[in-house]
């Protein structure tokens, strides 16, 4: 199937500020065929998109998420980290089933779509099941299940790994895919490290961890080896492997140095960063390092929404006032975040995160007449400080059309809110 | 004209966390009537209006904006202060007429409506004109007209304040109201400020002003007074009369005292501070001293929008990483600073600010059924960390049902975007 959107105004990502003012875009069947200014030429398409008020950008890639964490969103909120983890979190993620996981997920894939999340990584637990929701919905995904490397369990999430990966990964080009997914170093002891890294070695993927999230990490990192924790997943050969590291708040200048060396990605997740008082990452300096620092959710459990659009707004505004520089990451420099180098840090550089000609067709078409968008000074500027999910009018993934007019077309969004619902009453009460 | 909601979640704001979770409330004329748990007791309304899925709030105030602004939205991001200041909006606003203000205005409203504001406090200029939007739309609204005490405008601009307050404050209970705008202590020379609190004395009107905002602005009044900007505008005497102060970001120990003493009121405006990068204003250490600290969002060239169901978000989120405390300004802290608080911050404490028998009828319906909002464990932490302001459904201002499912209802929302672009397209190439 090939069709066309028309008359819209387009944000390929592809040159610092570069807008096509009025322009449109042919997609054949997975692939974006052609991103072109002016009219489109007459014909032959099965169907047009008219995209008069839209804008259309790349969609967005939530780097880093725990996506069922969606069953335990407003469960818990605004208590200190530990007892929030000890008392509340932990005894209820204890209790979830495979099929809280799936609908958890479900629930997630809605409320991501509907605010231009076209791909997202995610670190969990029963993940055949988060597999299955990202498959049946449309949406892209990379995904890792969770490994802890204490106990026996550490080498049964092994072998389960293992064999999602062999399961997931079969062509080169799958909408779903695996990688390992290391929880942090303070869970997995060095020598468990070590067997993760050798695992990516033999299967060719890279790995999901959290890294440097909060001052106590750092801290204990320091007095069990001597090292931070960057520099102790350096020591341990991690990085000798694409590596997505989550969070990394609390760095050294070494630290960001071996981090752009060893062509680490980050996942940067401001909200959750201070909602749960973490701290706030160097940023602006992991960019100036030459550092793909994308942009994450977290799960909503510490954030409490999985929306991209403001992460891009509260990325570009906390940063201006840690620096007390309102020069730091512009508007554009967050919509690149959120786009080009989440594709970079999921390894998939070659096939999203821009606009053009033989990518995927992984975009959006956002709304940029709300009474919050006039006037149209900067489309740029008016998405990412006034921009809101609501605007994303239309979602396509892989050439298929997910989401428009702000309905989903390719499952039933009311039954996912409905057994959603079911799931976190079962769960509270279980 | 009498009217019912029922089957309605209701959070009062009269105590601490407390939630109706079913219940009803009664509309008579400007008031409201009653707010009970249960079911209405049947017949006699003239209208009734289902709650299912919605919970009723008091309408947020906005209490520090430039309303007119909304027409240089997006005009210059990302720039050094002074640059900005000096090179795009003041020579753009040397160029504002009385009615690009008006068109300014109407557009602001819309978008706070849409996000649901019921009430904000202006400091603008051709104020006659934004009070003929205010009371068209009918939205409630403290106006004030910015004084520069500098040159023959400072006598010109006090004469137009007394003659719009003579013209709006001829009620008690008037919905558009004007007080004094003295723009700061930098732009208003001692002698002048002691003018504008003798007419605030003498015409009865608190008074509306910037304060501390920026690092600069507290070293240049030591320098040149000796004195911290609090401690300057104390001297003077305007805190013997309601003082509504803007930011408040660079305090001393000693001006939080005197704030709290002399009852001023404090707009808080985060997302401004942020994108500004004026600071980090000491939100808690305020609260705990007794200062009430409402929430605004400035003008939309420095925000860029003028929602407060996401100043709300940026208020709990910013506070917590900036204490390195995620206990702090918890959902309902957050709640209160936009209601309670704003009621308090406009001298409106009697009329607005809860849900109670007596009170004017300002407030807004609240879709809680989204995906971002499910589960619904905690309603308030819903709104605050996940809230969007699309899930405002309804608003009511006065009594009057102003916006219901979505759509505005008394005034033409169509004609005012196509005005204020038409304005803005007019403005810049002028």
């Amino acid at each position: 199937m090939s069709y066309l959107i028309k008359d819209i105004s387009i944000i390929p990502m592809t040159a610092d500020d570069y807008i096509i003012e009025k322009g449109y875009l042919e997609i054949a069947g997975h692939e974006i065929r052609q991103v072109a200014e002016g009219q489109a030429p007459e014909g032959g398409y099965e169907r047009i998109i008219d995209g008069t008020n839209l804008v259309a950008l790349p969609g967005l890639v939530n780097a880093h998420t725990h996506a069922a964490m969606t069953l335990l969103r407003g469960y818990a909120d605004d208590m200190p980290l530990m007892e929030w983890l000890e008392q509340k979190i932990w005894p209820l993620e204890a209790k979830l089933t495979g099929e809280d996981v799936y609908w958890g997920t479900m629930l997630a894939i809605v409320e991501m779509i509907r605010s231009g999340t076209t791909c997202f990584a995610d670190m969990y637990f029963f993940m055949d099941k988060a597999a299955e929701a990202a498959d049946r919905t449309g949406i892209r995904a990379l995904l890792s299940r969770g490994l802890i490397g204490v106990g026996p369990d550490g080498e049964k999430a092994l072998a389960e790994s293992r064999e999602l990966i062999r399961q997931w990964n079969k062509s080169d080009h799958g909408r779903v895919r695996f990688n390992l997914g290391p929880h942090a170093p303070y869970t997995c002891p060095p020598e468990y490290l070590r067997q993760v890294a050798d695992l990516a070695g033999e299967l060719g993927v890279g790995m999901h961890i959290h890294l440097a999230e909060t001052a106590s990490e750092a801290a204990d990192s320091l007095s069990t080896y001597g090292l931070t924790p960057v520099a102790h997943l350096d020591s341990l050969g991690l990085f000798e492997h694409p590596v997505l590291a989550a969070h990394c708040v609390h760095l050294t200048e070494e630290d960001i140095e071996i981090l752009a060396r060893k062509g680490v990605r980050v996942a940067h997740n401001p909200e959750s960063n201070m909602k749960l008082a973490s701290g706030i990452a160097p940023v602006p300096r992991l960019l100036q390092a030459g550092v793909a620092v994308a942009l994450g959710t977290d799960g909503a459990s510490s954030n409490n929404n999985l929306d991209m659009m403001q992460e891009m707004h509260s990325c570009a505004l906390l940063h201006k006032v840690n620096s007390m520089d309102p020069t730091v990451i512009p508007a554009y420099q967050a919509l690149k975040m959120a786009t080009v180098h989440g594709a970079q840090a999921l390894g998939l550089a070659d096939a999203i995160g821009t606009l053009e000609p033989g990518k995927k067709a992984d975009l959006i078409l956002v709304r940029v007449d709300g009474p919050h968008c006039i006037p149209r000074y900067d489309i740029i500027a008016n998405l990412i400080y006034a921009g809101q999910a609501s605007d994303v009018d239309t979602v396509i993934i892989d050439g298929r059309i997910i989401m428009h007019k702000r309905v989903i077309r390719t499952f039933d969004e009311e039954e996912v809110l409905e057994r959603a619902k079911y799931t976190a009453d079962q769960l509270i009460t279980r």
